[in-house]
């Protein structure tokens, strides 16, 4: 058992970058446990097959690499998405979302490989360390968690080069020094935040942005699309179908390429303080309005204005990492419940930024043309009903003047 | 006392064009009520003292023309964007708002004058009889409401010729046949629905616009703009303190120009069917992202996350018509709350349909860099805090894993 | 067709009684239609049979008679207590949840027998018209429905009793006269409202109470009894299990016993309007306070508050009669989702118009001993972790206070 | 400085009894600081006079000794019930709702005698530790907290007495055991908890009650009460006006005469675990009744609702300590909006345990015993109106139901 208390094998979200490699080498020296390291293809980009030499250099003996695109759009990013979560008004839960689903592959992998911890490489100060952990705790309860940016006595990135030299792992220049903000990525979308961002009142410089390019270098001319969707899910893209996290990385690309999804935000922390963030979710920006707009159609006005009415709770919950809770489980039950219809074609004009919509249909459409005409309708809507509609309505109201006219 | 029940005087919202024309001529001859009219500057746009003079020409004694812009920005439009109120998350509310300020004049002026009764112009399918009734019997239990689209015997565009050249009501050639959709407007939005807008995959064609360029005739080159707030309204632009329908007024000028606010959207209306509607609302979808954005420093999380969950419900009560209703008022009194030191400034950028948060700055910030920064906090947050508080957040997630593990 | 409109068979909801028995006559007499009777135990006490032979004597040849105690307890009043309903608070829904199931019926015979309408003996003040109406609808949006209360011309008591007798419907003589208050009944409760007891200053006379002796009529020593549940419903009542309705009978009989389970409330209707009623819900009383305990150990924090936010709005929408809309089934279905292990046993003590909860245990309880005592807990719970909880906790407060300090 | 860091004056919440003696003796040796004493009569019985002799004895050189039952009952209490606030569906709070003045007085005095920290007698496991903290954070941004019970080394009750003996504190015999349960109590209610409490199965033995007697022992006369209200708050009480805590005092008086207001619960803590408490609040269960009962007849039907619907989110923020928190006082300004003409006279029953409302009658009335008669009502209320109002509100569920038959 070593000074910080007994873990025999830890599984370590490893990305095979310089600071989870330092995390790796500071488990294996301060914890002497064995390290089993999990790396994910989540779409942030860039290989991850690199992360197995790395690995394996370090003496890791289970590595585990894999491909989770698909899992994520399916069964985390399209199930958001159903609820048109936005967090306060605005962020479409890019980071927040991929956290349960890396947690709950490494709590697999710990029972798979018989480790008793799980470690991270989240910061002490945001929101990553808690939807981490509540994910490891939620399903395994007894799991011991490490978050070593909490624990360790580095003080500097000095500390941290030196730890890294000191083992042995390679530091390439451009690592020397603290980067001018950090990044999270993943196919719904990219973070950026800290250092050149955090004072809100100066514009995010241009090179912050990854994924998109600006409204102003975006083409002159807008690009049609046509997204199909069933059970609330989109299934096709300009009449093709597709699996999930392909049809997401071709609305990636349609949004990159017209400035689609960029947000400057000062948002609210799970831990307490503010921060400013820049996000960019292409897609993900197109995958919204798409969805309203086939809800517009398909949707009974109840049935959506009581999912209006709890998604912001719905997104909250996901944002602080209530991922694998019972409340968000039975939230989602009653989206799902409310899904069953939403089918049908959205067609959307992506333009410099917009993203328009510019037509809705579908077999299952609640529109009715005869119930709105202003033309005769066949007696499909009594106008005299509106009366008694509106005096019963009002009942309440008129009484409620007649008191106050008694004073 | 005439066929339809006994009116002595009635109090129409009367524009002065054909149609309430038609229903002052007709409330003379089939009610054989004294008619008073009252005309309002929403800042619709076009002249409203004409209609005087076509008042005067049917014999009207008590004419009532009035410019109620400040009173309509200032006491209905500003309270609502305090809330951020989007209905069904996209409609800025810009019909809906306006109602109650035009029955609310018609209830005081039907006491000024000692009417019995009110009339308004509204259909009999539509959402704005219920908003104009609600109002009145809100304001006045005994009033009588006529709406007479919903009472008249007219079944088409030609009996109301009809009916209006037997009268001498002049018809000019335009208005001969119906219109290719209807309108509604004020100094926050225009409206266009109907007809040629009733098949909801069928692109809005160009000529329904009124307000706003299109995002693609937009200026190639951004535009800066400041906004100042002070307890979440805006009291001053680009430096320069306005009065609210002043500020309005030059918001909705630079989002004409840079073709921002316009929204295709199907709805679902309060008396249960689902229309299709064109809004453009340049300057107020500048001042929504504005005061989000002033918001996002200023407002506690909690304090946010409140008024979010109470949004949808507030934006339902304003477009079904309950401006004057004890539960309005109950959510203003909160929303009011909230907004005591929602100050500072926001700098957006327009370019092409996009409002660009690119600064926001506060004497009462809570946003501090201190309890944010990668670097050294010198104590104001302690990272070893937030082990606890994951552990303990995680406490009742720990006791459910337990208890499924048990089976 | 009939100067009312072209009716050719209506199912009517008929009790046997003097009023759907006039009802009854009305509708051959003033629509020329075929009338089938449908008439249900629900539990409201009395014998239903006789109802087939005033139905014959009527003329009557479709004649349904049938007992739907177990599915009203199975699929209305099981359902609804899993959420633990209370209207404005208290009122625990016995006549709201009994309406579905009757217009449900009504639809079903419409089909089966080829009837294009239906009628209901609810009056135009009330709810019960609302309820009634909104289940045909949503359950067959083409079916025509007869409110003979709202339609016919006759003014006063008087006027009935004239049109029995002329139609030879006998009247006996304590029909004659308005009776002093009505009344609605069925397994869950009886309701009494109008006439002695419209003074809500005045308190209820003894003699309007018919399923329950009073509080101070009950037995000096306490009743003990136990019931278990499985998923949210009871299933056992002291060791012995039972059908939804056999339960439910025993538990109404212990309520009625011990003086359990009146009400005598002021409410709010869907109409419009205040009203009064006395309600006694024996059964029903006992089993939404051991559902709560019941749930008490078994159901997360969370999930609980979550149910509790949305039961106001779940209530509402049942004494409304929004039983078969969407909404309503989204909420069910967050709710059952919740109900997954709410099983175990509660342990009660009925004592003169007391439900006093004695104990409760399951084998899914998630109440910890070691959590919570005050002993030694073997580091079930490490008390420096509220530290840093409370710490987080507070972070935005210490913002808030120090922004308050700057003034 | 000592070893527990840099603490000059700290102002402890004293009761005068044995725990809070420890507390006090601790902070003196261990943190070497000077310590305030602030006792409090808030109700909870016994003189508070002799925790002066104590303090002295000990040392201490500023002593607060206050009543403040007006504070609490006007301040606290009262724009509580306000809400008709329950937590879980039946807690009223007592001991929530007692937190928030003690702290605030705390941190008041800190500033008049110029102390950097505070100091509380609660334990780590419990919800008071953040109801204090919460409130003390709140108020002063800078404020040091001390909780010994999560602090110092103390393992075993033994641990306790041998510091107090060592250092001179009396410990009486009764004192040295454990106690069988932990006591709260102010003039709101008396807690109960732990120890023999533990079991959720075992039924409290009788000897835990301290302030009410039992249903069973309670006359067999029923006891009748008229309680006045006036913007929501009771002003007199069987026709004599009386101070907040004086009406308070004697609804207490009422109560527990009549066995009324015991509650035996299992909650779930801020802190993640369940707990078993055992409630008395005698007069607080009279109040609740009245005031829901008061409302019923003043209160606009969504104004009503309105307030049920964020009930149990209020609830919650007392409960878990966030009096002093921006969304608190958000709802409070909510409620107190709707409370303007709640005024009347409630009469009720007290009879063994139960509070049966008898009647109630108010100048403000909203009952109007013509809209809701059975007989002619002179024009109040069309009944025709209905049939257009239930037309309306089913058009989505038939537009539903016509999708549904399309399959």
């Amino acid at each position: 058992m070593s000074k910080r208390g007994s873990v025999k094998k830890v599984v370590l979200a490893y990305s095979g970058g310089l600071d989870t490699s330092i995390i790796l080498k500071w488990l294996q020296t301060e914890y002497g446990a064995e390290v089993v390291t999990f790396t994910a293809d989540l779409g942030q980009g860039g290989e991850i097959e690199p992360a197995r030499e790395k690995a394996q250099r370090m003496g890791i003996k289970e590595i585990f690499i894999e491909d989770v695109r698909e899992e994520f759009i399916r069964d985390f990013v399209f199930p958001m998405f159903r609820a048109n979560a936005l967090y306060e008004g605005v962020y479409l839960l890019g980071t927040s979302i991929a956290r349960p689903l890396i947690a709950k592959r490494l709590i697999e992998i710990a029972k798979e490989t018989g480790a008793d911890a799980v470690a991270h490489g989240a910061t002490g100060k945001g929101n990553d360390q808690v939807r981490f952990e509540l994910t490891a705790y939620a399903l395994n309860p007894d799991i011991k968690v490490i978050a070593p940016w909490r624990e360790w006595e580095f003080k500097s990135r000095t500390d941290l080069i030196d730890f890294a030299e000191k083992h042995q792992i390679q530091v390439t220049k451009d690592k020397r020094g603290e980067a001018p903000f950090s990044v999270d990525a993943n196919l719904l979308h990219s973070s950026s935040e800290g250092k050149v961002l955090e004072d809100p009142w100066v514009e995010p410089p241009p090179y912050v942005y990854q994924r998109t390019i600006s409204p102003e270098e975006a083409p002159d001319k807008p690009t049609e699309i046509e997204i199909e969707f069933k059970k609330g899910d989109p299934i096709a893209l300009n009449g093709k179908a597709m699996s999930p996290a392909t049809l997401f990385t071709a609305l990636n690309d349609f949004g990159r390429d017209n400035g689609i999804g960029r947000l400057d935000l000062v948002e609210n922390r799970f831990v307490g303080m503010k921060s400013r963030g820049v996000y960019e979710t292409p897609g993900g920006t197109i995958l919204h309005v798409a969805h309203r707009a086939i809800e517009s159609i398909t949707l009974d006005r109840e049935a959506a204005h009581l999912k209006d009415s709890f998604m912001p709770r719905y997104a909250e919950l996901i944002y602080y990492g209530f991922w694998f809770a019972p409340e968000r489980e039975m939230l989602q039950a009653m989206i799902d419940k409310s899904q069953e219809n939403v089918e049908g074609a959205v067609r959307l004009k992506l333009y410099k930024g917009n993203v328009i919509v510019t037509g809705r249909k579908s077999p299952k459409s609640l529109y009715s043309n005869e119930l709105v005409t202003f033309e005769d309708d066949r007696g499909a809507y009594d106008q005299k009903d509106a009366a008694g509609f509106i005096r019963l309505n009002a009942l309440r109201l008129r009484t409620l003047a007649a008191r106050k006219r008694l004073g």
